[in-house]
């Protein structure tokens, strides 16, 4: 554990949450209060940041700093702001092939999916702030390293992530097993991003409203009931193909 | 837990192994000894069947027949034997899609690549009978019931299995980084059969050769590193699309 991924104290830790820093996790000394322990036991709820409560020997061992009972663990994995990765793809000569995961919550799953995406060429993994732990070690290794290699853009909105891609001239594309339109048929050589759903619920439907482009994936037996990294990687594939790999 | 799905007694447990049922499970009692208990501890240790020492109370409660010491839990999917998937299923005017796994030895994964195989069409998945657990409740249930509905063999030599295929005309590809033909070069409207290797090691050496085509995954990011689920979802929709789904 490398010392420059603590945040230690109280109002350093209320700062770098409030600036979208990503934490893992919060250690709090048992028996403290007050106004900025509440505000942090708020955030760390908002944000889904586990609070541990541990003795006050947990904190000493951690940092020799005058820690006021808090000691928390930086995420691994940098967040990138949506507009700033969309400079970055263009400015760097590609054609932005993005993914948004809608309600996919489970940290090592984004990571399987990461993996997927950074063999497919895409260039960037957008995930909802909301009901999604900071990706942590587990999802680094679940990704096989391939989280440091995707931009992952963390947003508050997806909505309005949505709104920032399309005043980027991105398609937005979802898949949805009653649209007429076959995965093939769609052109993946645009600048575009997919949105992927919660494998039971699918995507969100302001989500759907707002996408540009609907398909299926075409399968043979009776059901689709493909997991959300293999979907993710049939759609990718199909991409892939299409921009001539 | 349906009393069907219980072997009882020793003799009746070596017959059922030796003559290729699927256990899952086996109850043993702790002090028990004899030529038939040596002879279905090696049958267990070959067939990688765990053996759990219990007091006779637990065996008490599975039955109220005369266990001798020994309960066993039969697997809950069913093997077919290969030569009888080919019939069935060209007997019912299909054309073989098959996936065989070597080294693919996590029953979970195999319930991952069962469900996908399902949404693809795929009719069979041949596994070997060493390295694999028999596939039990956890693999069912990954499976989503896609076990239920695709045929399973489990075979003694996967080099076998590859000449039962080529005696039946059905063509067997293996998926190689090195290979110069695309996923998409290779013809999947034949009756044929993929073989997904090991995540480290890839296809054995043997089945390598014994292959009639080899493919690679077309990729845009710097490496190659699908998870094997994801990779037999890809194969499987090119598959799919070519047989015009």
């Amino acid at each position: 554990m490398k010392k420059d991924t603590l945040i230690i104290g109280r109002q350093p830790l209320i700062e770098a949450i409030e600036a979208g820093r990503a934490v893992d996790k919060i250690f709090m000394h048992k028996n403290i209060n007050g106004d900025n322990i509440a505000r942090i036991r708020q955030l760390a709820k908002e944000h889904n940041i586990p609070v541990q409560v541990v003795p006050v020997e947990k904190l000493n061992s951690l940092t020799r700093h005058n820690h006021q009972g808090v000691v928390a663990m930086a995420a691994t994995v940098q967040y990138t702001d949506l507009q700033q990765v969309i400079d970055h793809v263009v400015g760097g000569g590609q054609t932005p092939l993005f993914v948004m995961l809608d309600g996919v919550t489970d940290v090592r799953n984004i990571g399987a999916i990461a993996r997927t995406a950074v063999c497919c060429g895409a260039q960037a993994i957008i995930i909802p702030d909301k009901g999604v732990g900071a990706l942590n070690e587990e999802t680094l290794k679940a990704s096989a390293g391939a989280l440091e290699k995707i931009y992952i853009s963390r947003v508050n909105s997806l909505a309005h992530a949505v709104d920032t891609l399309h005043l980027n001239g991105i398609s937005v594309a979802c898949s949805e097993m009653k649209a007429e339109k076959k995965l093939y048929n769609i052109d993946w050589r645009l600048p575009s991003c997919v949105i992927m759903g919660n494998e039971e619920r699918g995507v969100q439907p302001f989500l759907r409203k707002a996408s540009d482009e609907y398909f299926n994936i075409p399968i043979a037996g009776e059901f689709e009931s493909f997991n959300v990294s293999v979907a993710t990687g049939i759609i990718l594939y199909e991409a892939v193909k299409q921009r001539g790999f």
